[in-house]
């Protein structure tokens, strides 16, 4: 069987690398010349948009996939015409639209903060009256990693983060008071089986993800389910999605969904029992899932701008992912993993390898 | 950092599978042109004595390793003159020569079956004089896997027996009386460190490895390890190397040792903290090594000649490996790992994977 893979990072490396032990292979579309899965398959090289190359890809493939959400939509409509693909063209275009997402959400019970859809500064104003500050002005679609968005802390933040942000659709949220962020990494198969990874809580920094936890035991763990249970089932989806909370007192309100593998459940690889990825590629294949449970505790770091020293992170007895990315500011070059049996272990683990990403940052 | 490994089967493709996380690269020298570790690097295709390709191997990589014995001794000479070669060429000399090992092997302390040196059918008659029947009669270099034995039940079996494979140096080998087979997998890096899997229980069909077990906690652990260490020592060993031995009573008899990742060690991809893969390539870059701990308890079962089907395997709640291998008579295609937390647990779920491997076999 081959698989293809809209996108060539990180992400599509670590579906590929899961899914040669299950005999598959691999084609991947992306523009990058150095797109740091090429090596792990036949790499098409050209725009996500490309008539020719999108026909090879459909042509040469068994299932496609894809590993971020700002494909373009005219591209999964062709794609979906000639090929299998999940998750399907709906789940892709909920998750690229704030809004849209937040609709959905809504609709199915689940809570999230106060929202405004902004397209003038005339609306942005009256937003900020209906909702208060402080709130966050965001590009609806094709933010990632805290990009497209800006705080508005006072009046006086309006006119400059229109500025910044106007003349795309924009939507207008309420700041959240929370305790933690966490999210969960589900899974739901072709006959629509669904599983669900212990949650991750999660730590930011500069807007890009810094530290994940496993939280096996979590007490919100079946609030947590609830919600991307009923995600899945209204998307029909098919294949791994993550789900973005908050958690405030007992209540988790959504953030914003993905609708593929996530940074997020990278702990999975060495921290469950099949990872995110290999449930991914089994979801999409129409194969048996693996189990979700942890393995023990886990915590994930990630490299951001500047590569890790190897000798340095595997001394802390973490095990290192490296991306086979150039070193860019701003860029997840790679990411570590520690486990242990207890989260007190685990905690006591972790300094060390905090300090080693601390000069890492964006 | 890129490696080369002399061989691209299944044994080079899990050490490249473990290896893109470290951020490397592979350059694989091998005559068949659908080598199955092929797609995961460059393939360097033509014979392994070839000295076109060979300077290309030295020229391309930082350090070379190899996943088989029978690499031509003259091709690892010269690239040891170009490049680091780990395990070193008198490893490889020594493992590949039944003699210079049992003479190792008996140097060291190390028991193991009585053995004479075979040239002639004169020395056949002799030999099995001075051993007794019944004897295994092997040729000293090239055999694997079952190939190149002949088993000597009475006297009337020598003729036939030297007829099949006299003409090369042979070797008379006594029989043992065994509980059980085991082996250990060992590891040791540049600077000399050392570190030992758990046991590994085996179980042959066909002189083919079928079933492996994980003996986390076994009481001839330490007499296992103390063999081991005295081997990767007396050859300045830097690698992964695997021990074969009989346990008769109390004492482990060598039987033959692996200057390589070992199929016995396959199951500590899944059941132990860092793989054998892994630590090999960690162990020959002077990388820190993981850790061999076992994570629970782990079987291992052998595909051979026949693919496995993935649904059915996944099913039983193993993790399967297939090697993109075209099924072939007594070739082995996959295997497939099972975990448990304990023993008892494993054995429960063993049952319906070895019935899915019930009709693979040579």
């Amino acid at each position: 069987m081959r698989v293809g893979i809209v996108g060539a990072g990180q992400l599509a490396r670590m579906i590929a690398l899961a899914g040669y032990p299950l005999g598959l292979e691999f084609v991947f579309l992306d523009p990058a010349k150095d797109a740091c899965a090429a090596p792990l398959g036949e790499h098409l090289h050209g725009a996500y948009d490309d008539p020719a190359l999108l026909a090879r890809l459909a042509e040469r493939t068994d299932v496609i996939t894809y590993e971020f959400e700002n494909v373009p939509a005219g591209s999964i409509a062709w794609l979906t015409e000639h090929c299998p693909v999940h998750p399907n063209s709906r789940a892709l275009a909920t998750a690229r639209d704030r809004l849209h997402e937040k609709q959905l959400l809504g609709s199915l019970g689940i809570e999230t903060a106060p929202y405004r859809t902004v397209d003038s500064l005339e609306e942005l104003q009256a937003a900020v009256v209906a909702i208060g500050l402080p709130a966050i002005l965001k590009t609806r679609t094709l933010g990632y990693d805290g990009k497209g968005q800006a705080v508005l802390k006072s009046s006086d933040d309006l006119a400059a983060a229109w500025q910044q942000l106007g003349g795309v659709p924009l939507i207008l949220e309420g700041f959240i008071r929370f305790e933690r962020e966490v999210s969960i990494i589900a899974v739901r198969d072709r006959q629509g089986e669904c599983r669900f990874y212990p949650l991750s809580e999660n730590t930011h920094r500069n807007g890009i993800l810094h530290l994940s936890l496993s939280c096996p035991g979590d007490a919100l763990q079946s609030q947590a389910e609830d919600h991307a249970h009923r995600l899945l089932e209204a998307l029909d989806y098919v294949g791994v999605m993550a789900l973005e909370m908050f958690q405030a007192g007992d209540t988790l309100i959504a953030n914003e969904m993905a609708p593929r593998v996530h940074n997020s459940g990278h702990w999975t690889i060495e921290g469950a029992v099949v990872s995110q990825f290999e449930n991914h590629l089994r979801a999409i294949l129409g194969l048996p899932l693996g189990s979700t449970a942890a393995r023990g505790h886990a915590a994930m770091v990630n490299f951001v701008g500047e590569l890790p020293e190897p000798h340095a992170v595997l001394a802390t007895g973490a095990h290192l992912h490296l991306y086979g990315k150039a070193p860019r500011v701003g860029r997840k070059v790679a990411h570590a993993t520690l486990c242990a049996d207890s989260a007190a272990a685990l905690q006591r683990k972790l300094a060390p390898l905090l300090a080693l990403s601390a000069h890492s940052s964006c």
